[in-house]
């Protein structure tokens, strides 16, 4: 099948040959999920370096008068080396929200636009935000191991004064009750929480934390101002005056271990913190050391300094809850991906202005 | 300490002699969870007959008559046989929502009041409720096992085509990336949740999931005339319509086992369940075997039928949570409970408005 080609195959071939080419260095995660398909279009036509058996750099001086913009995912860098090979391109879109691996200012430099994912993971990525949350305060996954060990019936509550409470129904001795009294287990209502970054993702996660009567304030770059919650400047004066920090900006050079020693120690031994943002905006040596000396009370995890590995430490923690960097990829979020992806590419390359234009000022 | 007895607590046991009594059949769980000097007053003494070395009958025959109230707990049944010993009792009072130990048209023949924890719980209980939901949706406590086991870094996603997805950054192998396909993981916003009783709790749940983009209806046993929600009298008929049942109703004889095998059918293969009500209102039986041959997507359950024993047969699904009755005792709620307990038995005894009497209406 793959030898034969038909007329009408050549064909196609040859219009593609004419269209606008797109490069990808490698497959972004979203064409296995939903299908390579659901991001074509007659507008232009994808170019995959990994397809070729040229080295990369033959590979892009070969084509590079026809490739005008860069699709580009997590883990795929776009840097000075290569933009410099490319010089019709126009624009690099990602798949993703964060743009780390993207060189911003060497693309600000070339005037080369810049499109992200936008919002389209937001309200998975704030779900997720939420569910974290929810669980480390209720100890919702702690519980679920206590129940799947067959410990509830044994047992009754948590051995060893754990902070997690179990049902005080079944705790008919004194002596059973006292040991409950050492619990604590937290409810969301009134809860202080300090909304780090308060971009797209940001606000969907303050959104759904007011529904469940959270007190919300924010950090970010800038004070926003259609705002009215309570904005902080420095990091740790937000912490000093929260139960609970959601972790929502991106990974930048500022950002990195933005969440220090300092910051965890205002968060305090009460403070339980969130990150679905990046794994190195917080120093997680420090945060490991907090939890296990009770010097904040817990954290919801859904990145991590150096995924896929987890430090082991967090595997016998009780009070944290780890997700392996999944805030994304919804059925849901996947289409409108496709369809923002695709839209951006045909904007750019009809002169028109792009769906989800990345502008710094966040 | 105990036999010398000092003049000052001898008067103070004579003042109580002459207080109203209200009597305790066990110790309320709240009583050693936030101490029971949160529950005192001037206004009453507790009689409590687990003190008692007398047999139960004696003992409420012996102080029949200056009993005035009994203070009960989930697991302290108030029957017709022991109101029968208290013919002054005109108030029955208890920690919990449920009502489901009480006999409620016993107490109504004998125009006995009734005041339930109201409203303390809610919050909680719909917190809860909206993290368990989410932690089926998104996998949370399932996907913090496979993490916690070391699997990430080994495995890169989820073993056994589980529904389950895990980071698509580390799929880096077509085969691998292939194995994603399988996957489902739900997004909140759009999901058409019913709520099953809109009572307080229901009514919380319904406010937080409006805020994550979920299409609210519900059943109840009549319409509610304040609430635009869609409106099911039938619970089989809500499920077909819903994607997400939440069951918040209490226990009753209408209710048990009010989710059976036609109504998790109605539900589906996509379809998912929460209960935060009673074990009891599911066919738990049922439940399994829609669960193991896939005919109902997921259950987050923090009641079950038969506590604190669990069917064994969750403990291997990946598909359920599991708490062990956990949705209420918060600090936060403890202390709003202590405040209604006293002030309706206080309110009571001076012939004024309980504060949160029960109505058999809702």
């Amino acid at each position: 099948m793959g030898v034969n080609n038909t007329d009408s195959d050549k064909t196609q071939e040859e219009e593609q040959q004419d269209l606008p080419k797109v490069v990808l260095f490698r497959p972004p995660p979203a064409f296995s999920l939903i299908g390579e398909e659901s991001f074509a279009s007659n507008k232009f036509h994808f170019l995959k370096t990994y397809d070729s058996q040229l080295p990369l750099d033959q590979f892009l001086s070969t084509h590079s008068h026809s490739i005008k913009a860069i699709l580009s995912s997590a883990g795929a860098p776009v840097n000075a080396d290569i933009l410099q090979l490319l010089p019709e391109v126009g624009l690099v879109v990602t798949t993703s929200a964060g743009l780390n691996h993207v060189d911003i200012p060497e693309c600000r430099r070339r005037g080369i636009k810049i499109a992200n994912a936008g919002h389209v993971y937001s309200d998975d990525v704030a779900d997720l935000a939420v569910g974290l949350l929810i669980d480390i305060l209720r100890k919702v996954s702690a519980s679920d191991r206590y129940v799947r060990q067959g410990l509830w019936a044994d047992k009754g509550n948590y051995p060893h004064g754990s902070k997690c409470i179990t049902t005080p129904f079944l705790a008919n001795e004194t002596k059973q009750l006292q040991q409950i009294l050492d619990i604590k287990l937290d409810g969301l209502g009134g809860k202080r929480t300090g909304i780090v970054g308060l971009g797209n993702i940001g606000y969907e996660v303050a959104k759904r934390l007011e529904a469940f009567g959270c007190v919300v304030s924010y950090n970010s770059r800038k004070k926003k101002p259609y705002v009215s919650y309570p904005f902080y400047h420095n990091v740790c004066e937000l912490a000093a005056n929260c139960d609970a920090l959601i972790i929502c900006c991106g990974l930048s050079d500022e950002t990195r271990h933005m969440i220090n020693k300092p910051v965890l120690s205002a968060l305090g031994k009460e403070g339980f913190i969130v990150n679905i943002g990046r794994g190195d905006i917080i120093d997680e040596k420090e945060m490991v050391s907090c939890l296990m000396r009770g010097e904040i009370a817990g954290a919801g995890l859904d990145v991590f300094e150096n995924e896929p590995n987890v430090r082991k430490e967090f595997f016998a923690m009780d009070n944290v809850v780890l997700s392996p960097h999944r805030a994304v990829f919804t059925p849901e979020s996947l289409k409108d991906l496709s369809q923002l992806v695709v839209g951006n590419l045909e904007a750019y390359l009809s002169n028109k202005p792009l769906l989800s234009e990345y502008v710094d000022n966040e």
